[in-house]
């Protein structure tokens, strides 16, 4: 891993490298003691993945249990998502810099076989315009057909679609013969901070995941699918995927835990409120500088270059841009105010040591 | 699920349906809950990681820890394990019966995209006479070309290689430019059967599986590749089939928990001995035979047909073979002498009340 | 090659090696020639190809134009045709002997990324019975799941489905949600055994292949796709299975001039006349056996194995069964009355040596 | 087909459309039917094949006949080209605008399953800087990492690599462990303007593909595989892929015209001195401006957007980038100065109609 993303060597100060570097939230520990007692069957068909599975159609106004499916991680709950809706020629519409495409090792491409088409978009967000300007070409046989929208709540880069934008966005998709998808292994960051319900942000979207990882999990995912019409292949296309687990439970009673008394809400507010806190104290940094809003639990900003090497000789976080100086500071469920405020003293020090 | 391996409903009596109905060993939930804490760096550049592949280096008696990884499910064990070996015109043999040809939904045609020669083969087991019978057209650019050689230890019908039939057909393979897969799902089975150590069934295979989630894990799959040549793939093609953890440390803490102190031969032990006991208990049972010899944790039998409806109300268990009346009891790391008994008794039950 | 199906050297004598071994019908160069002159639209914007869509809309009875598509050679209509008919996880059912099982490199599998799930079938043909043995396991999600059945006709093995056969092949399938497609490479062959129309052998079918290149072309394939729900995706799925023709002018002519005249019928009678002459002829020789009845335009003899090394050095013709001495001997539209003659004479010559 | 690349209706005049709405050139028709006498083995064990193989051997400067693969088209050649390169996360770098990113339909992606890495690039070219520009992300797992380079030659823009460019990226690439794929459906026309043998410009590429089809051929393209090591797997590959001409002989026979006497070479020739002829032409209309330098057989002018209607109701051409009203103008081998001489005061006589 020499990517530019690899976070310096942990040390014992809280990381500010990923949202999954955090552990999984105890309350997620005792979940799973709870699940362990006994024999379930196998593949879901056991009362922990029955009562996840209603509390998230609970969550997400599905009308009846059939839509959704627990994965194991978020590459599968794209992949599996988009390969819901294509036949081998068509083409999925999506941001450049989305994770589908960037982050994945070309599993879209290897998996389901198809061309990603992407958007150049500086905040992470396509809009009718950006979808509209890779439709040119339908019903040529020589070109992949677009047939899907594929977008990321929040955004790589930490932005959030807010309501207004994801119905424009869904109804000029379905407008025009496009399913839409969304990327949610930061859903909840989301909706805290657009201040919705996930059915809300699910309104316009054909099929999402929510991950329950970046949130507190120890790893799980839940695959949404809206269109009953989509969800009958998703048993088949799972399992093909390698994405069935055997023991069901121990992934839906992790979903059942960040979904009752909706600790998944409260988990991503502290993750955005650190983030928040993170950048009102950079504010005024010399030689620190926002790179995107601050809308979830991500905060980029763009550095002096040799402040750099100093923090990261501390903190672990990756170099988002290299070129452009510019760094990833990712908070979690668990981060406190005390390991904010350590940091930007952290950060004062160091900016005041290259201005002295 | 409307297959003929569906077990009836679950009650509260021992599920002999799979090993996987069982839960996760108290000692791997108390893994889960230590590995639990604080921050990690994500992907597996982690301490229990890096611990996990050493012990795990250890018993396979590999050089170097280069050639040992973690995956969630068995599927995506065989998957990843097959994918290392072929390019894109070459076959994999194997039996008839194996998991990765009869019950993974095609992933290995549609994930690596080869074609499985199948041998029929009674007992679950290849012969280097069985593997020869594939090889012709070799060369002939009409047929898809042999290169790998996957087997099951311990087979899909409980049956186990001994150590002298894994030499004798690895060393044929090698010889004839084919690799070795082992899909080891039940690896532990067969190590407690054949009394000898993981690395002694490795010592002929190229890449194998060894089955956490059968084992009393909660569900985790190590791919064991002895080949350093084939090795140097495997983090992109893990990445690439959404097999990368992205908290590794929890399925990295699972394979320590079982590792140290032997668990793993422990709960194979428990369950290979609950098997036998099952086996021992039928043998003067009319009505009931032996299908194949018990080498394993699975005991399959051919039933006089107006037997199994009775059973399946009270235990839950799978028709194996619709057509010849055969059931498959599956026993557990936590299936005890009370639910043989138990279960015995029932089957006396069922039978006296037969030929009365 | 070194397949037991590749024939000894070739000389002056006619070839019975295949039907693939004869050179383009004089009248199928006189149409590239007048096919050859000036410009024409590329990709099938042209006249010759309206023409031979017209042609082959009439002889196979469709009402409209988009059902007709050629492609470059038999693997490719196999692999376009099922192509059409299957989501990702979806298996097609075949004869264990089928040209798509053996014959095409593993080409399904690994372009259309699907099962095979074969049947043994001495005569090639499938029937509803043989079709049934391969449907449990449907709705369950670890098994591939038929949707469609592969037949051939005429088969591998040279013998024809009957009218009867075929319809109730075709009823049987419809009625269980399978789709059916007909590999017709010697589809010319059947209809002039069978004695009927095209359009009668399709009428049971929705997708299937109208062999060109051994009726006498150059090199060219039919897709016939009578479902026009099945037909939409072909211009896409047919570019991107690199089966478009630029100057597909040249595809149609070969068409439109075996369509003129009933050519392709005079050409599959003459070859199937050669092949009953043959067969006729070997009736009562000493060491020479029909293996399969001769139904098209191959023979398929058992021969007393120290007759095959002499004809192989005067004949090219393929071992088809190395193990029980069975050989194949195709004809072709130009075989003629001399060359079986001939060859009669040296097999009762070679037969005479023996039992002097 | 409602791209903007679609043509106006053919009338009587020259096309412009493409150089593939040229027919076949006579001499490769006669070869056509010099070589349709008789039996010829299948699949390329013939004496066409062999001359041709070895006439290309001799112009590509390779050491033995082993590689040299005919396929059908375009698409084909540079699927099976780059799939000879890459394991299955390994990727692809290529210009934007290059034919196996626009124009096949997503092939690479669904047959080979790689993902492109493309680049902006105006001219159509590549340059070591801006393929380096893509290496960032190798040894990272999360992203598909590159493996080879594909150029085109001459570019869709017509224009084309130096000897000296070829060299230097050619360096580069194998400098970084990148092998190097060439386009060459026009590698002809290249040739041409370059001034230099067909070996030359094959120097530092690994493999490539020699176009027919555009060059006078009927349809039939060559793989030249300069890299023994990668030249193994193509017979298998081919035939997976559906590239395998059971009669062999007649696209053979296409390339040994082509070969003889340098045919392939006053093809071009010609046809770039017609492109040479217009742009000169156009080079003093009002209202028309050369987009591309003219280097082979295609004029790129952007127009004044009154003129395209009018010249597209009497000649065929595509528009090639809507926006900006840019045509593409090609020409082929039996281009006339008669046929430029008339276009040209047809666009004289639009534009004095436009000014007056």
């Amino acid at each position: 891993m020499t990517s530019p993303l690899t976070p310096s060597p942990a040390n014992s100060r809280k990381s500010f490298g990923s949202d999954n570097h955090a552990g999984a939230h105890p309350k997620i520990l005792d979940a799973l003691r709870d699940a362990g007692q006994g024999d379930a069957s196998a593949y879901g068909d056991d009362p922990w993945t029955t009562r996840a599975v209603a509390q998230l159609c609970d969550a997400f106004g599905l009308s009846g249990p059939g839509g959704v499916f627990f994965v194991f991680n978020g590459t599968a709950a794209n992949v599996l998502g988009i390969s819901l809706m294509l036949r081998p020629y068509e083409a999925v519409i999506c941001a450049e810099g989305a994770h589908l495409n960037v982050d994945e090792c070309g599993a879209a491409e290897r998996i389901v076989g198809c061309k990603l088409l992407t958007v150049p978009t500086d905040d992470g967000k396509l809009t009718p315009e950006l979808v509209a300007s890779r439709l040119p070409g339908r019903g040529d046989e020589h070109r992949a057909q677009p047939r899907a929208v594929a977008i990321t709540q929040a955004t790589e880069v930490g932005t959030c679609y807010t309501r207004g934008e994801l119905q424009r966005l869904g109804e000029f998709c379905h407008a025009n013969d496009l399913l839409v998808f969304m990327d949610g292994a930061r859903l909840a960051n989301a909706a805290a901070f657009v201040g919705c319900s996930l059915a809300d942000l699910a309104a316009h979207v054909d099929v999402l995941s929510f991950g329950g990882t970046k949130n507190g999990a120890m790893g799980a995912e839940a695959l949404i699918v809206a269109n009953p019409a989509l969800a009958t292949a998703v048993p088949f296309q799972r399992k093909q995927q390698m994405q069935l687990a055997s023991k069901m439970r121990y992934l839906a009673a992790q979903f059942s835990v960040l979904l009752a008394d909706q600790l998944w809400l409260r988990n991503a507010r502290q993750a955005n409120a650190m983030a928040q806190r993170l950048a009102d104290g950079i504010s005024d940094v010399p030689g620190v500088r926002l790179r995107y809003p601050v809308e979830s639990n991500g905060v980029f900003a763009t550095l002096d270059p040799a402040l750099i090497e100093p923090l990261q000789r501390e903190w672990s976080f990756h170099v988002w841009d290299a070129d452009e100086h510019t760094v990833r500071w990712m908070t979690a469920y668990d981060t406190t105010e005390e390991d904010i405020d350590e940091f930007l003293a952290g950060i004062r020090a160091a900016a005041g040591a290259l201005t002295a």
